[in-house]
């Protein structure tokens, strides 16, 4: 179930019964020469609304901009700032608490977030437990990244061995393309793409990644390989969720 | 074009004939007992891909949670305060003018967001031009709120008359069921309604409007409206972005 | 009475029969060749006295720099960003809060100020309500623009017609001649003077309205119109403050 | 001259001869029984505007609200809180700067304000420093206490010994009385006045002095003191303004 | 070298020959029934002094505070909000850099560091590209944790297999007793430890690990084990650092 | 007893008998040709242990960058925004507050600090009184600045007379030399010295002073002078440490 899609009064049943919500989170990126911008939205998105009809949960909207900062060189990225980042999840989350959730699955698609959303739950349980809320203690928040489930990561290996890369990977690239089957891009990819390079800022960058890719080699994906990824991903978290929501402590 | 569908050269490409931008708003807030949760974010985000089609302009990612402080009593509601979303659309705009986009063409379907969104503006231009950044005072802001077009007014008015009232109203709900004839709701409608209290803080808004509703009858809704009302908001908007997008001073 | 000639003691007895003060709010802007840098917030503090004195409200001190960023091109404008003006009202209306007052009526004499003035009514009623301040959602705010009332706007039309213009207009010309008809300027004014363009940032407003009027012919103005300008918003601001303060919900 | 009292042009006149200006600075804060609760912005006000006339300088809009956080426990005192008062003055100097004024000379009325205005100042140098601003390393700002002048000082001690105390005093309270002699209130004083505590939050300053005087006889005060007050700050002060606007560096 | 240690002219020496500088970073939490309180920030700054000797690098102050938010239920703790953390370090750096400091190398003692230290490096690029500072690009940071050296991590596992833990770990305890050998520490330690729960707030965190270790056994370090793990880390960062201060890209 | 060689235990059993605390705060900045960049941190921790011995008082760990933007020119200063200041020092003593600290005594290095210092104090109470934090209004805090104590002062104008100066005084690097009788510094110190000028921005404060030194000079500074100093500021600060602890208002 999509929260967007519901009435207040059915949000009010479900919290009857649960407390948990799932949260997509995204970025606004290049994705190489042939990657899309929306790509980590899109499949964050994806893959939440087939965990959510797995297990009932409610999906929140999604998070489309988050920190990408390293990105910005390239026309098209558009990021938050971290503490405009942090600020915006407690915002977002204080109003879910204030309703009765407690319990946050974030489901993610960008490795440039992860520090920064992590950082966010940790000011969140702070500000809420210096406002006294009754019940704060109970609440709990966890992000899963689809990328770096266990079985999702060896059938990267497998397909694309070292070309899956770190950024513009096949893996990511195939599962658009599921979602998207009419917008598959095609664009001169240099054999040779960089990788190894540390991330500083956005010009240093682009210097080192000058296509936007990292290390890896888009062209290998397709949308079939998308659909498998897809189906993974959503059964890894489908169990990760479930156990989430059900711990006490 | 969805900024999300298009690869960061495809961008660079596009901002070699045009700086502008479409950037739909909306809001995460109770839309009374039969209003969809994600209504205003919905029609924004219809709309403007609308107005992106007949301009070819590009559609930047939704904002889909707004200003919505004051819904904030009924569960499902997500909102952001003020001064974060003045930072968020600051940043966000910020990103966007580096890469040498110049005018932002807001289409709003929340009437709630206007005022902060209109402060952000101010932020914005005063941000650009106290870093010094080159031709920031060529920088333009525009918020169009589609429900406020003179053609989607009057037809607002003749099909509903009182009855359109001023949240969840017939229109907009109309509109959602166009966009996703699969999810209309129905649920028990008092017949009164109640209207014309001013807003306040969120338990007394809830209070004043103890169902979401304020004036409304959304019973009156039909997808057949709603396609009436996203046509006329996309050429009435259609028609703004042009001049938006044509004037030098 | 104004706040800054009363004893706390007085204060502390007021408290027991009103919970309601006005807090007038102006800007420090350009106006023009021959308006007053401070003429919005003179207007706005002469007829809060006027309308304190109808009603035995607290006059607070006069909120004397607003929102004025778009005219911060030309020397002697002051401006608040709208964050701090923002912070700076929560800060304001809390501590009155934490002393008992529960209804705050804004006379404002800046159209500038009222996106930011509205975002910061939202943001102060969910600081108390995540304070868990008791009673906060009692507290209302309301901005009442003087030069919107419709008796004033309609005398404005009959004096001036479209010479009211929207900015430096003879109206609020002629309430500060009346208030210090000492300092009644004169300037070369152009007979033709730029109108119609939308604002944005203070660099580009400068250049469409070189000598800053937008729209009007201040020369217009005279201390006896300026009588009845006060006049008629001192009648029609008391109404609306006693209709405010009389309200329960 | 008040720059509220003034046209953009003839500032803009005034800065092709100098770049200083002169801002009161109050607070809006219990006085004890006796004192009005704008005392501390009375003062600087009437103050600066008599130095303003001796001097030729642009006398700035009075800072009415400023931090007196710690008599918040008593009604109809309003303050900022420290960050927010450094934005604000970051954001007020920042206008004029960009103006073309680079000597600010602040007139302060409170001992409560001064911790923070000093450090508003390095905020701001800081800032200009930041964005690069031309000529920012010119700028000097300077906060002149007006009860702190040798030859105030030494009539407050001999008119009133130790009875002048350090809050609520009679020398403020004649300056008052010296400005509006028919707001000269009257209400009874213990003999007995709380003295010696030193100073930490709010309801831990009411219950250390109960009545708001700290060591204070303000009974003692008198029109015609206000009048010698008066006279001696505008004659220290306008030598101190004119030394800061000569100094070089 | 310490910077603490330095005069101003050495550092301007230094800069004609190195821009590089290690920045010790540890934490202020519970370390269990026998750890020290300042174990993270000891142990960054001991290595970090080590690092520098033989690199001849410039050690600045160490940050002693951090993010523990998840600490704060337990005496003695003391933290950061994220937000106050990535300001902290946008300040420190920006010191630096503007005296043409231009790579960062944090030695870092606690893992609730990472997260807020990497979102505070993305902040400090986009700062300094925003401020249009020369050379800007040229800013490199990077964290490197003691205790996740490859060899520090198997000397580690091999003295304490699994007792090692996660928290208040023997290693930590070692090293800080190689440091301190006059304040080593005893108490009772029960044989079961709490481990295996995922990290929310702090009253959660309390309740799930009531003595502060996690997973560990403390009992087993020894000074002498916190000599090797002092030259296995100093060694291994040593080498990081070298890396890091020649790399150009 | 340094907090950081404390365990959590042993802050809880503390805490049963004394809610006091001691916190050094210094400041990273130059100190003259012949100061060591860290001398008010250097001082401010030794002579806070020294008063830990004498009075049993935990010290917290040392503040060690403070508010030096006005010594930014010169390479090797690290400074805080004042902002950043307050809101560190509010995180800081918050977390001790909550586990139940309440007297919090500054030993202060840095006559820059004090501004931002005592502001904090006036927002850190605030914070705790709008949280509704139980006995927040018990909560008191104190900045004792070694450098002013009566017996320090007059130690310094007897050894040194008018060449005690202002900054890198030979009293700090006198204190300094005692403490690190190692690293005392030589280098060649002009005769003449600047004096004199106000402090503004950091630019200006290199023109006015530049090598660092504000009318001193410490080439009269000797380690047993320190070993003097130190013992003086200790036996004033215990003094007043233990008056402090000991008031109930
Ligand atoms: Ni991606
Ligand atoms: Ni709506
Ligand atoms: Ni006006
Ligand atoms: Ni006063
Ligand atoms: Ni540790
Ligand atoms: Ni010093």
């Amino acid at each position: 179930m999509q929260l967007h899609l519901l009435t207040w009064q059915e949000v009010e049943k479900y919290l009857t019964h649960s407390n948990g919500i799932i949260i997509p989170i995204g970025s606004t990126e290049q994705h190489g020469p042939t990657g899309l911008i929306g790509t980590d939205a899109i499949c964050a998105e994806k893959i939440a609304q087939g965990v959510g009809e797995n297990t009932g949960a409610i999906v929140a909207p999604t998070i489309n901009v988050g920190m990408a900062l390293h990105h910005t060189a390239f026309p098209g990225t558009i990021s938050l700032r971290p503490t405009t980042l942090i600020l915006y999840i407690q915002d977002y989350l204080t109003s879910l608490f204030k309703a009765g959730f407690k319990k946050f699955f974030f489901i993610n698609g960008h490795g440039g977030n992860i520090a920064t959303v992590k950082a966010s739950f940790s000011q969140f349980y702070d500000h809420l437990d210096s406002m006294n809320f009754a019940n704060s203690e109970q609440v709990k928040c966890k992000i899963a990244n689809w990328f770096m489930g266990r079985e999702v990561y060896q059938l990267a290996k497998k397909l694309y061995g070292d070309e899956e890369g770190s950024h513009a990977t096949p893996s990511e690239v195939a599962l658009t393309q599921f979602v998207y089957p009419d917008t598959i891009k095609s664009a001169p990819l240099d054999k040779s793409v960089a990788t190894g390079h540390p991330i500083y800022g956005a010009k240093n960058f682009r210097e080192c990644y000058p296509d936007g890719r990292m290390g890896s080699n888009p062209a290998l994906a397709t949308p079939e390989h998308g659909k498998q990824f897809y189906e993974l991903a959503v059964k890894e978290l489908t169990a990760s969720y479930q156990d989430f929501i059900s711990i006490n402590n």
